[in-house]
């Protein structure tokens, strides 16, 4: 597979699902090296042979059949590095921390492993829907491997080491997306979602610490790490997205029973902006999907010609400028936009009156 | 022809015509008899009377071979008065006034002639685009064949006396309707409107004195009926809307020109909304069908399955409840109207990417 092969494709966890509300589950585990320093404090040369030292093991690992391609920050240009960021497969703060930094990614995209980001590495594996305990599964396997050839650094009374305490214990983050436009619409988003801090979880948008929840997405993690086993963490987030996924479909039966006409007329009119605008921002952009996966999820609107997460990522700045490869400033980024999504959805409807 | 089949019909004012910014032209001539009181002041009694003699004479009159048909104002419903004073064939007040009020209305509707509305006679001759001359041709065969009959309060000094004094001397008012959507999206509408005052003419929305310019669309009629010959009048505001067109015309360049991809978004938006949407105001339609029509004249979007005056009328209140027989509240008037649009719309676009 040719490295721009590899950046093209759609990443396995942006396909659609049967399940309409969770959309995607990313599970990281965060280790390191006994011997060295902390990415953070570490010197460029002891960086390089960190980086050497785990892309050498890489290189052979195959993962049920998939190999990992090692992408070198410094080889990539600022869009390439855009279209990484926009897919999940590095962190938005990567490509700032400098030389000897890279990710290993899996052709799929299902499994990507960060070198030299917070921590020495940064094993990700992202699916598509509710998929926690397959995505721990590989985790695990990718794990095992690591932890046969390397020094992984770990203390019985904590658990792995990492750079951030907060991550100390298992090192493990699992993060669900989930899609909640009718408890927005109905104003219930801020309560639901509000009740889960106090259960050690976090929320966030759909990029990470701080982003917004563009598009009606929230990404909820587990907080814990210390004290906690990996099937614990799991349970416990399992039964809270259950509880949402439900808030959410009764959320939607309100809006069906009690505002038929009106939410129609709301999400019909989203379809037609998506087939009709010649410019469109990334924030409308956001909107108007979820508007109509939310119509095509109530049996309101035809199916649209590509999925949810995939026309998402794709309408984004990197992934429109990485397909017609050249940088674009923001009237023809809204204009590329605009012609991609009226591609997408102009045979997809069928003006049933 | 049914009494259901005229009001249903469109009227030939409705047309579209190839002109894109005259939608329509209406000449109105006030007319009294001398030997009787003003409508306002004019008892039950004396009003029967007059409307006898004035109908007795209108039901033998054949104008270039259209009848007209005598419709009494109390036998009509009050969504058949709608109807009448959506499509111009009576004037907003006309109901308020009392008994034996009523108009005379020919079968393409080109003519009505409303008997003791402000005056005895109100002749009113309405057709599509630019066509002042016709308008005062037919008026003035109408007025011939009435003063034959009647004995019309006419003196040497003044002219035709009429009940308000705005009125008196040739009793002509000669509206025409400019639809100057680019003149309002350049914010040059005011200075351009604002000019007109000074040379003697008004500027008022589609429905008369005090009605907003919904849809972009302006009334443009002469103030001064005395001391000034028909044909003077006519020259005057013929010479006025060439000016109109003109500004209008150089506005939608601009639009082109400097805007190209906001304006293309914009009028696209509209179109799609129009397709798509399950509940529309009044407010929103009329600017929805302005825009699309603006599409239309600058070649962006595909023709519509009907024209744009046609739609506005048939798309008020008035005319959507009298179509399906039954009065709707706020709610199911605007989603039969964006029925009503939608099934307009279906077919009409080709969705060109």
């Amino acid at each position: 597979m040719s490295y721009r092969e590899l950046l093209s494709k759609d990443s396995y966890w942006m396909r659609d699902e049967e399940i309409p509300i969770v959309l995607s589950t990313r599970i990281r585990l965060a280790r390191n090296l006994t011997d060295s320093t902390f990415p953070q404090d570490v010197n460029e040369e002891e960086a390089l042979r960190i980086e050497e030292k785990i892309t050498a093991i890489l290189a052979d690992y195959i993962l049920e059949g998939e190999r990992l391609h090692y992408l070198a920050l410094n080889k990539l240009t600022d869009i390439e590095k855009r279209v990484l960021i926009e897919k999940h497969l590095i962190s938005p703060g990567f490509p700032e921390l400098g030389v000897a930094r890279g990710v290993a990614v899996s052709e799929s995209h299902k499994v990507s492993i960060m070198v030299n980001e917070e921590d020495h590495l940064r094993i990700q594996v992202l699916l598509p829907g509710n998929n926690l305990w397959e995505a721990l599964r590989l985790a695990g396997m990718i794990d095992d491997y690591l932890e046969e050839r390397l020094d992984i650094a770990y203390k019985d009374k904590f658990g792995y080491l990492t750079s951030c305490p907060t991550n100390v214990g298992t090192g493990l983050r699992v993060s669900v997306m989930v899609h909640l436009p009718a408890l927005v619409r109905t104003n219930q988003v801020q309560k639901v979602l509000g009740a889960l801090a106090p259960l050690g979880l976090a929320v966030r948008g759909l990029y990470g610490e701080g982003s917004r929840a563009f598009g009606n997405i929230f990404q909820v993690s587990n907080q814990i790490t210390l004290g906690k086993s990996e099937e614990d963490t799991l349970t416990h987030l399992e039964a809270v997205i259950r509880q949402l996924v439900e808030h959410e479909l009764q959320a939607r039966e309100v809006l069906k029973i009690e505002a038929p006409l009106i939410t129609q007329d709301k999400l019909w009119r989203a379809r037609g902006v998506l087939e009709n605008a010649r410019l469109l921002t990334s924030d409308e952009t956001f909107t108007l999907l979820s508007e109509d996966r939310l119509g095509i999820d109530m049996g309101i609107l035809p199916k649209a010609n590509a999925g949810f997460v995939s026309l998402l990522v794709n309408s984004l700045q990197g992934c429109l400028q990485y397909k017609i490869s050249r940088p674009l400033d923001g009237h023809f980024v809204n204009f590329e936009r605009a012609n991609f999504l009226r591609q997408v959805y102009a045979s997809a409807s069928t003006h049933q009156t």
